[in-house]
């Protein structure tokens, strides 16, 4: 599919399925941003564990140079290997190198069977356990995502959390055949109850399907609920490091006096720490808190950002995560493309002003 | 798994799954292929259909600049967007670049069933169509390797292959669930038979299926049963098109006088079209040959090459695919990184010398 980047991603997905294809990048987004926006980032979702993200499926880019240069990178082809991998380097760039003009999409075939379960846990360790096991027995679900008990209690207690979850896997697989999709689940449930599930239930048809992913949607707005504002955090962890994340991120909330609520992609190790906080913390505290996970992801062997990308927020964490020399030589990359730097100056490489100021 | 670039692809596959792992790129060649060589070349293999290429398994490296200062690219962790795709612009950049010292790859779970048949037909024309349908109907198999007539000449009709044979595919489905392996295997067996498949052939066990493959394996040497030399083209086409594609090179050939033996990843479009010679050939026609299957992919919208990369011998066909703003970025790329140019010289972009002399 060859898409002009304003094309809302929730369009491309919905193209693709009436030809019985698939687009498989579903940031949670999906039905607002655009595509050009996810290549710029290199955008994620829940099916990134089995599906890969954006730059898995773009075959190639149009790209206009500040210079006026017209580019085209990559082919219309599932594989090629004429010369550098130009859209690879474009592809979560972030707007700094070239303005892309038009984007080449892979499809792949639509899985015909899709199923859901909710596994709710006493807490995240048991989670996070489950994870691993999971993945160390083979199965590779499409999704699994994870809710810590702070994210549980912005979503609410009731309905299919129960009073004592302390931590909650929404889990799918999908593929062709019926059968092996739901007996994949089935063991999967199996291994969660082992490693010491409360619960797990398995969607019963699109309707109980829905009544799971939907408090999985709305969880970012439903963080307001317990405290009026956040700063959320996109780090990833090796997966065996889940559990000591959570519970490292809840303690440095702690410390400072503030909520921390975990959830994300655990499948890819991929959590969304968020500091939840009023107007009436103190700013230094919170940005402590912050600083204080981005640390602690990178002692655990992860990295600073899995798909929200650099931009402003995060320029100055990417020196605690990357060296001079490394990051000496995308700024002299970015010079060959954009060597006036117009292109978002400031977005990934902090200036030099801002990195004395900070 | 973190490896030093020396290390042979096998040795590779064998450790990973010594830990139930699974390393998937399997070019023909891993027995001695190294993994830094796969990674210069971005290397592919028939399971790149369902898996991808190297380029998906490498999620960092270190590499040493001509300058002498050492870079870290990438993460240890499955998802990560901290600035530029270093990563992917080093794999498959044919050590023009940098020294690769270090690769850290991305292993999965290991498939515990797989599952073999050999699909024989008429000609190409009705194997090129299975392919097509077979991907069309939501079935991905883990390879659907394709040998045409001179290819199935060159391996010896005989054993599977009955002398009416004009085709032949070599498909294999796997998974975790033997049952749903096994009925992927059928049911695309039976979109072959409706194709026009003469047979399908399904594998009983590891010594069938080892039979299948080998003659697979052995084909780019079987070859020299036919004539004694070859020069083997790497090119892809859309999928589509496999069957033009395959007429034409074969049509290229004979107006030239010369045999062209066409295989390879079908699944992906890629295919390895060999044209046949010997000493007494004239080798401005073989030469013009080669280049008129090269211009025959493009001509389908394909790629000059999928899999094998640029090197010397393509340098000067890369103009033919890709604009001179294209190449232009490439080379003030490469400038960055080596701005003495003491990397591999004249390897995918042509000394203008050469450029001049084409």
């Amino acid at each position: 599919m060859e898409v002009e980047p304003g094309v809302r991603t929730g369009e491309v997905m919905a193209k693709a399925e009436e030809a019985g294809l698939f687009y498989p990048p579903d940031p949670n987004s999906w039905e607002t941003c655009t595509i050009g926006g996810n290549v710029a980032e290199n955008a994620g979702g829940p099916r990134a564990l089995k599906y890969g993200v954006t730059r898995d499926y773009v075959l190639g880019l149009e790209a206009v140079l500040p210079s006026g240069a017209i580019v085209r990178t990559g082919s219309k082809t599932i594989k090629g290997v004429a010369g550098y991998d130009l859209t690879g380097l474009l592809v979560g760039s972030e707007g700094t190198l070239a303005v892309i003009t038009s984007i080449v999409l892979e499809l792949v075939p639509r899985p015909r069977e899709v199923a859901t379960a909710l596994c709710v846990f006493p807490d995240a360790v048991a989670a996070g356990r489950a994870v691993s096991r999971v993945l160390a027995e083979g199965i590779l679900p499409r999704t699994l995502e994870l809710l810590d008990d702070c994210a549980l209690e912005a979503v609410g207690k009731g309905g299919p959390f129960p009073a004592e979850a302390g931590a909650a896997l929404i889990a799918e697989t999908d593929g062709d055949d019926a059968d092996a999709v739901f007996s994949s689940l089935e063991r999967l449930g199996a291994i969660c109850l082992r490693e010491g599930a409360l619960d797990v239930l398995v969607a019963q048809g699109e309707h109980q399907r829905e009544a799971i992913w939907k408090h999985r949607r709305v969880l970012s707005e439903s963080l307001r609920r317990l405290r009026p504002r956040k700063i959320g955090e996109d780090v990833v962890v090796p997966r065996s490091r889940i559990p000591e994340a959570i519970a490292r991120f809840k303690a440095i909330g702690a410390e400072a006096g503030l909520l921390v609520a975990t959830y994300g992609h655990a499948g890819d190790g991929n959590l969304h720490a968020n500091v939840l906080f009023g107007d009436e913390d103190d700013p230094a505290k919170v940005q402590a808190c912050v600083e204080g996970i981005v640390r602690a992801a990178l002692e655990l062997g992860g990295t600073i950002t899995g798909e929200h990308g650099v931009g402003l927020a995060k320029a100055r964490f990417l020196p605690w995560e990357q060296g001079a020399e490394t990051i000496a030589l995308q700024r002299h990359l970015k010079a060959v493309f954009d060597p006036l730097g117009i292109l978002n100056p400031g977005k990934i490489f902090a200036e030099p002003a801002a990195t004395l100021g900070a």
